[in-house]
């Protein structure tokens, strides 16, 4: 069974254990012949995609009462995956999501880290310093680089930890936050464990 | 006795209780013959407040051994006006100082609300809302402004009460804060009390 989750940069496909990705610029989903179940927030592609038969988009396949409207797909089906937890998926934006026996509480949404590294840097040159991974989360900062790695790391983490559940890292960034969250499982296939999830749900019905 | 903070922006005076602002880029310093305190981080009108003897530099009249060297003198003087508090300044960038018993114990850094909600519209065309100053902040966001808005003020408003003091609002934006933090003391007047502070602790030795 092939799976892909598409997003604004790239398809990423999930063939059984093995995931490979192709830029939405030069890829042609006419090129494929076998049966694809995908997510998508791309609003372009998508147009095109319901136009292939083969291709099924799983959104259809699942009620979203539990969610809100203008929720992105990819954090609804990320939530699919657990039963319990908080998810962090860092990527362009870091969007958290509470789970609670199954059901999702809420989240938010917070600047992913390049987007943050450049608001400090527009704020002021003075500011313009790599994030510190191995800071110290436990003392406030008396250093100009550890001012605003505390100011976007620290504020993050204490929201995420006052939950008081497992904590699930996916997205392009999550290797760069596992140092802030040493406890987190790193899962790049959340969004693939969610999808199947959904089609297993649909399988049964 | 005449005092006035100089910014990127503008000077700030305060002639006894009333204070007044001059843009930086039309004021002549020359123009004024009385005795001027000031601090200043704008380090061009700095280069030219050196050369004239009634404009007073307050920053060498003090000792930087608690803080850090980047630190900026306004952040200082905040410090320099209270005993034990966290201070929160809201201009283009947030910051966040915290005091105990007169020693300064560290801050952070976090992006103004311009420049926040610039880096959200930025992200995603879909992010560009105004944040939601009357957020609920005891309940995850189910809605898109929400999360925009949890992300940005209930991850800094967790940090600030997390230190469990008094906490003190200054600065352009702080009447955007104060429903946030609905305990906190307004004072506009705050870098202006740590330079009087520091002003007679000078006139006592």
């Amino acid at each position: 069974m092939l799976l892909c989750d598409i997003g604004n940069s790239s398809y990423h496909f999930l063939d059984k254990s093995t995931d490979y990705k192709k830029s939405v610029q030069n890829f042609n989903p006419q090129s494929m012949q076998e049966k694809i179940y995908y997510i998508c927030v791309n609003v372009k592609i998508k147009n095109i995609l319901e136009k292939l038969d083969n291709w099924i988009n799983l959104e259809e396949y699942f009620s979203k009462k539990n969610y809100y409207s203008t929720m992105g797909i990819d954090r609804i089906c990320a939530c699919e995956a657990i039963k319990d937890g908080v998810i962090i998926d860092a990527g362009s934006a870091i969007t958290v999501d509470v789970v609670n026996a199954g059901v999702f509480q809420g989240g938010f949404i917070y600047p992913g880290i390049k987007a943050m590294s450049e608001t400090y840097k527009n704020i002021s040159s003075s500011l313009e310093y790599p994030f510190n991974y191995n800071l110290n989360l436990n003392a406030l900062a008396k250093n100009s680089r550890d001012a605003i790695s505390y100011g976007y790391l620290k504020t993050l983490h204490r929201e995420v930890i006052s939950h008081k559940k497992d904590i699930f890292l996916t997205g392009g960034d999550a290797d760069k936050l596992c140092n802030i969250f040493p406890d987190a499982k790193i899962n790049q296939y959340l969004i693939f464990d969610g999808m199947k999830n959904i089609l297993q749900r649909v399988d049964a019905r």
